[in-house]
């Protein structure tokens, strides 16, 4: 499996840059929640769940983190260092985050609220529900 | 007039801190757009326009920046420097951002796409408009 990499277009002029996101556009699902992840401690690894429906795409809007991705077949990995890439990740996706940098920040974009029926946290059931 | 701030409950632990928006929740509107301004050069203001419909809230997740807001009959000012508080900016609203830190990434979540009729950009239209 290969990562599924997003390019957005960088709207640079001599004021910086700007970058936008828009649903059904460049981002493939509704987007109605939007949540970032910053101040990660050094050494931690974040995530270890799939989800059933949920798809997300992922951001470093600054720094950078890399991505450990199961498909329950096969696994893939990718860095994030720029804000002009996203990373897609669809539903039934195992995926952990590491290696933040101390300015790390990570904006995700989901498709759905919060629902902690949709996690699955354990990856022995992850596995068997890909099976 | 105030500058109408929303705080964010952030989500922290021995890994790091989460801030989730969700749109209709702590977003009083629909999520269609997100867009974020970073690498913004010194002493560069942006913004000088108002939208006629568009609702946005804006929130610095990494370093900070002013803002000037005018809703034709009063001025006010403010300084977005936390990944916690978002500025909510609602329909006719001429405003401005100044005084960006170096490592300032502003992002902006926004109730539709983007519509060039929808903006006024002149600040006497403006002004016309909302006497």
């Amino acid at each position: 499996m290969q990562p599924e990499l997003i390019s957005f277009k960088e709207l640079g002029d001599e004021r910086g840059a700007l970058v936008a996101l828009e649903q059904c556009h460049n981002i493939p699902f509704e987007i109605k929640r939007v949540y970032y992840i910053y101040g990660t401690q050094e050494n931690v690894r974040r995530g270890f769940h799939a989800h059933k429906e949920l798809e997300q795409v992922a951001i470093c809007v600054k720094g950078g983190c890399s991505f450990s991705l199961d498909d329950g077949k096969e696994q893939a990995h990718c860095r994030l260092e720029s804000p002009t890439v996203g990373l897609y990740m669809g539903a039934m996706l195992w995926h952990e985050m590491y290696d933040f940098t101390d300015d790390c920040v990570l904006m995700v974009l989901a498709s759905d609220h919060y629902d902690e029926a949709d996690y699955i946290r354990h990856y022995d059931t992850f596995i068997e529900m890909v099976a």
